[in-house]
This record gives C-alpha cells, sequence and structure tokens, in this order.
C-alpha cells in the first residue's frame, strides 16, 4: 500500500502501527464459537433457500468444525493483518474451499455477521452470569437457617436502629439480586433478536429467509429496520447497566462485612483464605477480597461510561467507533463472572463471631412499634 | 442549639449554613402532590385497620387537602428549617389538628413515606415520557408517505454506501424509540412497588394493611424485605439509565440532522423557529435546537454517574447521602420532557430541500445485492 | 415566525416552547457582573483606539453601571425571549442609547464575549474556593495542639495497623488539600487568559488592543487563536476536576468520621447541630451534614462527566452544545462552596470523646520499626 | 489452608480462584524495571546509613540485575500464587541471598514499594507521550507552509462562518496541544514525590535518609505525611484527567476530518493506509483510522470514571481497592501512546484536495471585519 509519493517518512512501519491499530483480533478472538455458529446456521438457511447446494453446505459446514475444532486446540495462527476472527475464519474458510468458501458471503455482510456474533456471545454470558446469581441467592438462603438465632442491629445513618435477626439481613440481600436477575431477563429479549439479513445498511436483495435462520439460531425475533440494525449498541449497553447494578449491590455489601469484620464492630470472621495477614503485622487479618469486591465496582461504572461515550452523536449507521464496544463488554461479564463466585465462597464460609453471637441487645434498642 | 463552649465562632450563622446545606424543600417541594396521595391511603388505610378512628380520618384527608390546594397555589410558606416536603405537611397538619394530625405517624416512618412518594413521582413521570416518545414516534410515521419518493444516501463510517428511502431512516428511529418503550415499561414493574409499611427500617409490629395501602395507589406488588426498601434506589437509577437511552439515541438523530442540514450536505431545511440566524453573518442558519438536544445527552449521562457513584459502597440501610438522588432524577426526568416535543416539532415542520429531493442517486452506488 | 404552511399544530406555543428550550437566562444571569466589567473593559479600550469617542464611551460605562445597579436590586425585568444574560444587557443598552449602545459590539461577538465573561467569573469561583480551602487547612491545624496527646489507630484494610498521634490525621488532610490548592492555582492560570478579539471565529480587521484590554481585565495572557479560542472549554473542564478531586478527598474525611463516630469505633462527638436525632429512636445521632458531604461526590463526579461528554466528538469552533458548560460548572462551584464551611465548622467543633482519647494502645500493635 | 470443616464444597479450587482474583502479577509484571530500579536505590540508601554493608549492598543489586535481566528475556517465571511483580523479585532475590535478600526489606513496606514504583513508571510514561505529543504539533506545523494557500471556511454551529486559511486550522490544534503539555508538566511535579519512607502506614523509627533515596531516583520532593502518602492516587487521577483531555481534543480532530473526508465536504483526502475499503462497495473509503481515534474517547473517560469511583469513599489509608488503579492508567497511557504516532502519519500524509483547494471562497462570506 506504501505510495511512492510518501517519502520515506512512512513505510512498512507505518502499515504495521496502523494495523496494530485497527485490529480487534487480540480481543474478539474469543467470539469464535459464536462467529462458525452463525456462518452454519447461515449457509443451512441458504441451502434450504437454493442460494447455494446441498453439497456446498455440506462442505462449508465440515470445514467450519474442523476449523474451530484447530482453534480450539490453539493450533490456528492468528495475524493482525488479517484484523479480526471473522476475516481470520473466512480466509482459512477460502483457502481450503476456494470458491466454496466465497458463496458463505452471500446475503451476509460483515456488519451483520459481527452483531449477530456478539449478541450470542453476550445472551450467552447472561446465561452464565443468571446461573450464579442464583448461586449466590441459594448461599445467603443456606444459611439462613444455622444463623436464625443470632440478632444483629439494623443501621440507618450507620448509627444502630433496631435488632433484627442476621436472616433479615441476608434476604434483603437476596431481594436486591432477585432484581438484579430480572433486569437481565428484560434485558435478554433485547439480546435476543437476529439482526443478520440487514447486510451492509440496507439489506439484500436475495431470497433469503431471516425466520429461518433466526430460528436456528435460538432467536426470538428478526430485526425490523436495516439501518438500525446496523447502528445498533442498546443491546451491550443495556447489558453493561444491569451488570453495573449487581456491582452495585455487591459494593454495598462488601462495604458492609469489610465494617462488620472490623475490630470495632467484631460481628463477623472471614475465612482465612479470603483474607490476607501482614508479616510486619501479624495482628492483622486483612479482608482484601472484599475489598477488591468493592474496589470492581469501579470498573463496572468505568466500561458502562465508556460504552456511553462511545455512541453519543454518532451518526447513522455503523461506524468504526462501534469496535470499541466490546472490551469494555468483554470486561464486564468476565469481572462479574468471576466476582460472583468468589462472593459465593466468602458468604457460604462465614463464621459468625462467638463476640457478635452473644452480644445483648443493646439497652437502648427502641420497641419495632413505632406508633 | 448553640452551646456556651463554642466560642464565637460558631453561632446562629452555624445553624443557618447547616440548614441550608441539609434543606431539600428547595427541590422536594414538587413531591407534595405524591406525599398527600400517599398520606391519605396511608390514614385510609389506619382507619380501615382501627389504627385511627373514621372521624380521624375525615379531619386528616380534609386537611391534607387543604393544604394541597394551599400549596398549588403558592399559599403556603416553606422554610428551610423544616428541611423537606413532607415535613412541611406533617407539620401543618399537626398544627391544624393537634394529636389528631400526629395520629398519621402510626406505623410510618418518613424512610418508607420518602420512597414512596418518590416512586409514585417516578411512575407518573415515566407515563408522561412514554406518551411523549409515542408522539415522537408518530412524527415521524406521520412523515412517511410524504416522503416516500425521497431516495437518500445510507452511509457506513459517514461514506455514500446505499441509497434508501427516506422512510427508512424515519422507521430506524422508530425501532430505537421503541426499544426505549420497552425498557421503560420493564422498568416501570420495578418502580411500581410499594415500601410503605417498611417504617425506618425493621418494620412494624402494628396490625397495617400493606395490601390494602399498596391497592390504594395503584402498586401492582408491596416489597419482601424492610431493610432492602429502605436502602433501595434501583428504580431511581434505571429510570435514569432508560432515559440516557433515549438521550443517546437522540444524540445520533441530531447529528446527523445538523450535517444534513449544513451547505454540505444540503438535505434538510429546518423550519426557522428551531434555529438562530446571526446579524452578523446573514447567511447563517444555525440549528440550535439540535445542538442543544445533542449537548443535553451530556447531562444526562452525567445525571446517570451522579446515580451511580452515589450508591456505591453505603453500607445499609438509610443513609443521607440518599437525598442527593432527587436532583439528578428531577433534571433527567425534566429534560427529557422539555427535550422530545421540541424534537417532535422539528420532525413535524422538517422540509426535504429540493435540493435533496432531486439528487440523482449517485452513481457509483452498488446494487442492493450483496452476493 | 409562524408560517401558513405549519396546519395548526405549531403555533405561537411552538415558539414559546422553543424559548423556553434554548434559553440561557435562567442559570446565566448571576454572571451580569463580569459580563458588564468585560464590556465596560471593551469600551474603554475602543475609546483609547478611537474606535468610539470618549464621550460615547462615557456613556456606555454610566448606561452598564446602571444597568448593573438594576440588577443587583432586582429591579431589571429578565425575559425568555432575550435568551441570555449578554442579550439581555445589550437590550437594555440600545434601549437607553440607541446608535451608541450599538457601537459596544465594535470588534466583538457573543462568543468571546461569553467566553471572557465564563473565565472572569470562574477565575473569581477559583479565588474563593482557594480561600475557604486555607480556611480548611487552619482549621485542622488549629486542633493539632489540642489533640496532641490523642492517640488513634492508624488503619490500613480498615484493620487496626500502627498507633498514630491524632495531629498526624489532621495533616494528612492537610497534605491532600495542599494538592488541591497546587492544581487551582495551575488551572487558574490557564482560566486566566482573554479570548476578547477572537470574534465569531476569525478574529477582526479592525484596529482593536488585545493586550489593553486583558490588562484592564487582570487576564495574565491574550489567546493566540481564535478558533481554538472560540471552541475551548478547557479551562471549565479543568476546573471540573480540581474541585472533583477536592470532593474526593472530603468523601475520604466523611467515611472516616462517620465511621468514628460510630458506636462500635466510638473516637470522636460530633457537635450536635451537625446532626439530626430520630423522633421515634432517640438514642440516636446520626452523622448527616458528614453524609450529606460523602454524598455530593456523586455530583462533582456527575457534572464532571456531563462537561467531559459533552465536548467529545464537537468539530471546530463554537457549537451550541457549549451553552449546556454552565449549569455543572455553577453548580459544582456552588457545591464546593458550600460544602467546605460546612466542614470548616464539623472540623473546628468536633470533640475527641473520653472514650477515645482514654483507651489503651492495642495491646498487639506492632512497634513502628519495620526491619 | 482447607480447613476440614469446610465440608467439600470449598477446597483447593477456591484457593486458586481467590489467587486468580486477587492477583495482579498479570498486568503489574510491566513495572519490573521501576521496582528493581526503586530497590537497588533503596538497597543504596541502606548501605550509605550503615543499615546493611556495603559488601550486602553489592550482592543485592548483582542479584537484582540478574533478576532484570532474566525477566527482560522472558526467562523469569511468573506465578499467579506471588501474587505481584514486588513478591516475585523479592522472592527469588531471598532463593537467591538467603537472609541477606530479606535485608532489602528494611525500613520499607509493600505500600510505599508499590507508590513508588507506580510514580516511576507514571513519570516516564508522561514524558514519552509529551514527545510524543510535540511531535504532533511539529507536524501540523510542518504543513503551514504547505497550505498556506489553502482557504477553509471556519464554522460555528458546522455553518460556514468565515473563510480562513488553513494553518489557522492546524495552529488551533496546536494551541489546544500545548494547554495538554502545560498540564502534564503541571501534573508531572505532583507525580514526581518519593514516598519511601511511609512503610506500612507510620513511617519507620529507622535511621533512613528520605532526601538521599529521593535523589537517586529523581524525585524533586519527598511526601510530608506518611498516612496521606500511603492513600494517594491523586497522581494517577490527575494524569488520567490529563490525558483525557487530550483526547477530547483528538476526539474534535477526528470528527472534522472524517466530516472533511466525506463526498459531501471533499476538502481532504486521507491516506489509504489509514482507510479502509469494503470489497462489496468499491467506492468507498472509510476513514477507518479516525473513527477509532474518536472512539478511544470513550475509553479515556471510561477509565478517568474507573478511577474517581474507585477512590470515593475510601478511609484512610491503604485498602486492597487501590490495586485496581493499574490497569486503567496502563490503558489510559498505552492508548494514548498508540493513538498519537497513528494520527502523527495522518496528519503528515494528507492531501488537500484539488477540489478543496481550487473551490472559490463562498460568495456569501462576509467579510472578516464585524463591525
Amino acid at each position: 500500500m506504501v505510495t511512492p509519493s510518501r517519502s520515506g517518512v512512512f513505510d512498512a512501519a507505518t502499515d504495521q502501527l496502523v494495523e496494530q491499530f485497527t485490529q480487534s483480533i487480540s480481543f474478539d478472538k474469543r467470539l469464535y464459537v459464536h462467529d462458525i455458529r452463525g456462518s452454519i446456521a447461515h449457509s443451512q438457511m441458504l441451502a434450504a433457500q437454493n442460494l447455494i447446494t446441498q453439497d456446498e453446505q455440506r462442505q462449508i459446514e465440515a470445514a467450519l468444525l474442523k476449523i474451530r475444532e484447530e482453534i480450539a486446540e490453539n493450533r490456528f495462527e492468528l495475524r493482525n493483518d488479517l484484523e479480526d476472527i471473522h476475516m481470520h475464519i473466512e480466509h482459512a474458510l477460502i483457502e481450503r474451499l476456494g470458491d466454496i468458501g466465497r458463496k458463505l458471503h452471500t446475503g451476509r455482510s460483515r456488519n451483520d455477521q459481527v452483531s449477530t456474533d456478539f449478541r450470542l456471545w453476550v445472551r450467552n454470558a447472561i446465561d452464565k452470569i443468571d446461573k450464579k446469581i442464583i448461586a449466590l441467592q441459594q448461599a445467603f438462603v443456606s444459611r439462613c437457617d444455622q444463623d436464625v438465632d443470632v440478632i444483629l442491629p439494623a443501621y440507618t445513618h450507620l448509627q444502630r436502629a433496631q435488632p433484627v435477626l442476621a436472616p433479615h439481613y441476608w434476604l434483603a440481600y437476596c431481594e436486591k439480586l432477585q432484581r438484579d436477575r430480572d433486569r437481565l431477563r428484560d434485558c435478554r429479549h433485547r439480546v435476543n433478536v437476529c439482526t443478520l439479513g440487514s447486510a451492509a445498511v440496507a439489506g439484500t436483495t436475495l431470497p433469503i429467509d431471516r425466520q429461518d435462520v433466526a430460528a436456528r439460531l435460538g432467536f426470538e425475533e428478526v430485526s425490523a429496520n436495516s439501518i438500525d440494525s446496523s447502528s445498533d449498541r442498546d443491546f451491550v449497553l443495556e447489558t453493561a447497566f444491569c451488570l453495573t447494578m449487581v456491582a452495585e449491590h455487591l459494593s454495598t455489601w462488601a462495604e458492609e462485612w469489610i465494617l462488620w469484620s472490623t475490630v470495632e464492630f467484631g460481628f463477623i470472621k472471614l475465612p482465612h483464605e479470603f483474607c490476607t495477614g501482614s508479616s510486619i503485622m501479624p495482628q492483622k487479618i486483612n479482608p482484601d477480597v472484599l475489598e477488591l469486591i468493592r474496589g470492581k465496582t469501579g470498573r463496572m461504572i468505568g466500561n458502562l461510561q465508556t460504552l456511553l461515550v462511545l455512541v453519543k452523536g454518532l451518526p447513522l449507521a455503523y461506524n468504526r467507533d462501534l469496535q470499541e464496544d466490546k472490551e469494555p463488554a468483554f470486561d464486564t461479564l468476565d469481572t462479574r463472572g468471576l466476582v460472583l463466585p468468589v462472593m459465593e465462597g466468602v458468604i457460604r464460609t462465614l463464621t459468625v463471631t462467638r463476640e457478635g453471637m452473644e452480644q445483648p441487645l443493646p439497652p437502648d434498642f427502641p420497641p419495632t412499634d413505632l406508633a
């Protein structure tokens, strides 16, 4: 691509710099399973519509499955000059099948393909997160019997207000998590929409069957407008928001248990494997895991903000800015995926301390009757 | 409250400064209708449960309606030393009814009262916003017939990609707005929950009937856990997020029409009442209204961030920090309430220019068949 | 402005809606002192350059001073149809002086005028905030002697780490505040730049003297490029950032003293005038003022984000979006202006409790020698 | 660490999960050069103070240099169970030198060590960014002669306002970048402070020489208060803000050149190596690089927000939350480090198109005299 007019200042190094700058393969390679799944469904629809032959479809599917295996086993070379995972797979397909490989592109553009892959990935990630939230709720519920005799102060303004049973606290968190689950469920419907067929921006005149491919991929709906579909990242932003709310709830919980595990409050003892000590201050047991859970609220809010800024003021339809949607989304979902089981571990292994259990009702606690 | 030990440094002026600092009456006075509605429903339930007499209830209701009228007519004095609208109304009630007025507090605390008022207000604001979004969609749809012959370029990367009909654009925005409506509808269910009965934090032992008061106020559900209810501001954050998404969509639309109304694009002519001129540059017609719509995306995102930061790391349950939730929520809902009809006006009165209508299909436009 | 083609849907009501939407007079009226100061300086320069006569200058200055007095005394009518404070003053000037009033516009546009006014206002606000930060530092320092015998635990991970003297804490906050002052001082240099002469965007060919007017207004520098000046809002963003950092520091302090004033920590007793009680829970003393100081961190961060989003992706030079810079800036500076003296009050009147003072060194505190 | 009481639910897998959750080695390994530099300087000071012998110092220094070489050459094993780069290096040192290796810890804690390493890294990163900003300014300036005859419209409200020379635009960006450089220079002073000697939180009673070690590391100052130093992350936030401002300026520039490279504006032709084409729409030249530069503004603002949220409401002094400061800071500095030379490439190789150069002055352009 280097033209003679560029006098030595820019050269091969420029191309490499630009390649490094524009590539997304370093982070979108994880979409390969979904990309291949989407491509297989697309090829099946093409064959059903006689846009390719059954035999061509079989060859495409077999080659795609082979590529998937190679990627899974790290036997597939990734290169910056092929930009993204979609190009890599397409390139390998054409290398192996020639013109037949090229036919997979029939009635499909990179824009709707990427949108589809990402929706499949987000849908799957939501389902996994949902299971982990349920596990958290179960962890809280499973403590209720064992802690049914523990009386703790309820606080307002961090001043003791009224005595409550410990399970009243545990169930408060279950309620918050339930709203998180409800939000994710509502959001999932808006994620779970098939944009294939939107092509680059204006659809295609080929007789594709959008309902067919949507059904093969488990989508609930097909998108109604191709310009909208090509520009739409609502599903990423809404998912990021829902997970930010989870983080907010966990930040409250972490703050509370950090307080409760101080010498001054002394209500709970955190299991040692979730703490660190200090070689020079052996009396200390630091609630590092809780602090990190609280701290990670920052990146959830930050990732959401990245996304909110990203789409602000972009004209229709696709703009390359949108490539920047993946890293914050991946980081948000990965972080939650890691935080939730760690938190479950803390809840399941917590000890309510002797001191906590035996402490008398604060004498000045008011009756719960407010009349 | 000034004690002798404070040597002249702090005195009456301190109290006034603190009053000014902690007061919320300057912005929460708008909740008065909802506060009084909530109080009347509460009093009716108390009477139904024989916690107050029918006669007491009638007196309370009459006095509250009188106060509402006085506030509506600006005949009700507001003072910083009475902090918030709830205190103002309670104070007036007691002034007028004495001990009977005090009975309204039976089985209710300020915490659950404020939460209820705010939920009623947000629910109502969502309903009004929803109507305005529908009006926007209708404005777009109403143009479709009239613009059915207008061909515009669809863009990707802001480079002309393929020709489309103007209504294809108009309907793209309708789709985005439809997702906004869907999100608001889902969110409304989580707003529309009755927290009355949570009292200060731990509920009450009095035989109140939570289902009864919820039904009177049109709530779909009663909250399950009093500690959760006392700390929960999810409904404010989710509403702010939903409206931020509306703003994102409008920022895309505003950006696009700002571009289209340039001399260079020249696709549309904005109605003059939505523009400003320049005395020193008479050739200019500036799309101020569109620029402000785009610019107001900033405050939507900023308000959402204010709320997200506000609740981060707060221990259970109520903390005074939460008083800060109202101004961003009010600003977000007010701004949308103002932006949407202005935008509707622009859409309804826009002229697609001669130049835009007559411009030939770019000769290099590809066929829409991508095969 | 209503044309016959608009069929009853839009009419006078539209104009009013648009006026309400685009006006800034409701919030920029506070700039009147700076606007008039800037205009007087501008007129003096014009006279010195013989662009207007000395007599015209005297008439303009006298009329402007009269208008300032009327505004200060609330005897000046403000109307949405005159949009902003600059239009109001210009309009009044022309009403009173006719063509002579019009001459004030010589070599100046609304764009550079607004920028100048806002820079004068921000500069003044920074100076006032700086004084209040100094007062805070003095409040901390003034406690050092009195608390020199108080030993408190220093914490890491909110676990007791090592004993320190209370003044060690007080001085830690002084250091943080000193960085805040340093940042504001650096920022002030970038605020304190004269953009007058940039005119609408491309300067003016009239023989104005930019150095002269800059000197009259106390600016350190004149801006170098008119396109840059017309678009530049760095000074607003940087000021908002500096004040957000102040808020971050105060949020740490507020959190800490909220903890210390709990029953569990019990290190300090907050003066009653900074707390609230609870009628139904008389044992409670709630640190409301500290909670609000912590909570107001949210709006500082939110305002900064509003501004960061606002300018993202705006092409050169002035766009009407920028009108949205004022409300967050005003709110940020007003909030700090109110928070700082309240916090000073808390620091000056705090009591370190008997319990706090008498508590023995934790027996397990390590020696401070880490070897 | 697994105790019998944990019934099979948590076991070795927990420890691994927690290790993965709390480790920072995956991202802080890049600090190794600075960690080793800091440790060598510390050991030299210890020897100068006779806290270790000269021979011990020589052994420590030699071993550290060897470790540095091994890390640089990827011959040093990194393990999650050693958490961070500091532990890795310390562990290797002790493995190799036994008790002599342990002596490096004399008068130093992990808290002040990490703070020092990070400050050294940020200082160095600022210096590299500054050079790249200068190169950008030079790229703009170097075009001025060549474009001195090019007349472009200056815009306000994206409507043509007045004609200006192209260099007037180029120099506008130089001004913005100069403010960025000024901000970074001011910020660098606050980064360049030595916190060694703060130890865990309360300093040390050993006779260390803080001025000595600061001088060896090129720090301008030593920090004044150990509690402040242990909690302070102002330098990270301020650096992130300064770079966010750079991003804001570049987003304006990117937006503008995206517009100018449209068919509709047609002022410039971007060099092909900064664009991508479309196989199915061969007429298109997409300004991908500019779009990504604009898009990356999102992550700058998001990273800043992550940091602002992170420190909000943290009590003194060190909390493990602060470990979360590194990834956003690294990402912010890396992104700018990559964006700036790419942008320089665009500026240096841009062609102002025939059409742009030959277009007549818009006939309705007003004279620049505004009187």
